[in-house]
C-alpha cells in the first residue's frame, strides 16, 4: 500500500499496516476501548513494532486524524483550483470531492469525526485549527458567491457548515451495497450544496458516466 | 429532573442520577472506555444501585439511545401536526424542531450518533427501525412537497436524509457560548432546509422573538 509496505528488503512491517489496523479497532470499539495491544495483535505485530513509529497510541490517533484532515484539505483545494473562478463550480466541485473522500473511507470518517474527545489539549486544539482550515475553504467559496450575487442565502457561514456537515457525514450512511455509486451520489450533493446557498443558476454539468471510475 | 428523584421517600438513587451519568462518561470516554464502576463512581451510587435498574452497561445505553430516538420521533410528529397541511410549514417545523431537540443535549445526541457500534445486534436493529421511522417521517413530508409540485428537488430521498443529517449534526459543533441562540439556529436551519428541497417559496414566517424561551 504505502512506500513502508513496498521496501521488500525491510523485515519491519509497514507504518500503514499498523494505521489500517488502529482503524480497524477504533471504528469498532472506539479509542478508549482500544488497547495498543489490540491494535498490535490486530495488525499482527508485536507492541514495540508499533512504539517503533508511534510513542504512544494518543500519537497514533493524532497521526491518523491529522493525515486523514491534511487529505480533505488537499482535495478541497484542488477541486477548488480544478474549477476556476466561477463559485457555481467552486461549490458543486468542493462539496462532490468532500463526499467522495468520506465515502472513499468511512471507518477513518467516522473516527476523525467522533474522537476528536480522545485527542490531548494540544492535539486538539492542532486538529480544530486543521478543521477551521477546511471550513474556511467552503466559507470563502460560499461568501464569494454571495458577493457576486449568484448566492443567495441570507447566512453564508450557517450554509457553508451546514454544507460541509452533509457532505462529511454521507459516511455515516454510504455503504458499497447501497444503490448509489459514491459519483453519483456526490452528484447530487453537489446539487444540494447548491440549493442549500440559493444558488441562483444550476451547475450546467453532464451527470457522471462513471466509466472511468472505479471499473463502473 | 424525574419522578424517580423526586420521589424523595425513597432512598434508592433515582433512575435519571444513573442515566446522566452515563451519559456524562459515554461523551467523554466511550462505551467501551467506561465501566459500570465509572459510571456508579461518576453518579455517586453503588454499581449495586445501578443494577437494580439495568441488568448490564448494554441495557443501561439501549435505554439512553431509544429514549433519546423516542423523544427525536414524538417531537418530530408534534411538529408535524402543529403545521398542518402545508408542505412547506412542515418541512420548517420539523426541521426547527429537529434542530432544538439536538442542540438541547449535545452530549446524549452524540452518543445516539455515534455508539451505535457498541449495541448488540438484536439492539441495533431496534435502534435502526427507529431511526428509519423518524427518517420516514421526513421522507413523507418532502415527498408530499416534491408532489404537490412545491419542492422541486429531482432526489426527495437524499434531500430528506441530507435535512435530518444536518440538523442531527447541529449537536456537533453548537455551545451555549455561542453568539447564536438555539432558536435562532433552528430558525436559520428551517429556511436551509426548506432551500435543500428546491422550495418554491419561503415558509413567510416571522422570526423568532426569543422573550418566552429560555428567558432570553
Amino acid at each position: 500500500m504505502t512506500r513502508d509496505n513496498a521496501s521488500s528488503g525491510s523485515r519491519r512491517p509497514g507504518r500503514q499496516v499498523i494505521v489500517d489496523a488502529a482503524v480497524r479497532c477504533f471504528y469498532k470499539q472506539g479509542y478508549e476501548g482500544s488497547s495498543v495491544r489490540d491494535i498490535a495483535e490486530d495488525a499482527g505485530v508485536t507492541p514495540a513494532a508499533l512504539y517503533h513509529y508511534y510513542a504512544s497510541k494518543q500519537d497514533l490517533l493524532m497521526d491518523l486524524i491529522t493525515r486523514f484532515m491534511a487529505s480533505s484539505i488537499d482535495r478541497t483545494e484542488d477541486a477548488l483550483r480544478r474549477a476556476g473562478p466561477d463559485p457555481v463550480a467552486r461549490l458543486f466541485g468542493a462539496a462532490q470531492s468532500h463526499v467522495l473522500w468520506n465515502a472513499s473511507d468511512v471507518a477513518s470518517s467516522f473516527i476523525v469525526n467522533s474522537e476528536i474527545r480522545s485527542l490531548s489539549p494540544a492535539n486538539r486544539e492542532q486538529h480544530i485549527a486543521q478543521r477551521d482550515r477546511l471550513q474556511r475553504l467552503f466559507d470563502t467559496c460560499v461568501e464569494e458567491g454571495c458577493d457576486k450575487g449568484v448566492f443567495t442565502t441570507p447566512w453564508p457561514h450557517e450554509a457553508s457548515r451546514a454544507v460541509v456537515v452533509m457532505c462529511t457525514f454521507v459516511a455515516r450512511w454510504y455503504r458499497e451495497s447501497g444503490p448509489l455509486s459514491p459519483e453519483e451520489i456526490a452528484w447530487r450533493y453537489g446539487h444540494m450544496a447548491l440549493s442549500l446557498v440559493g444558488a441562483s443558476r444550476g451547475p450546467q454539468f453532464e451527470p457522471p458516466t462513471y466509466e472511468s471510475v472505479n471499473g463502473r
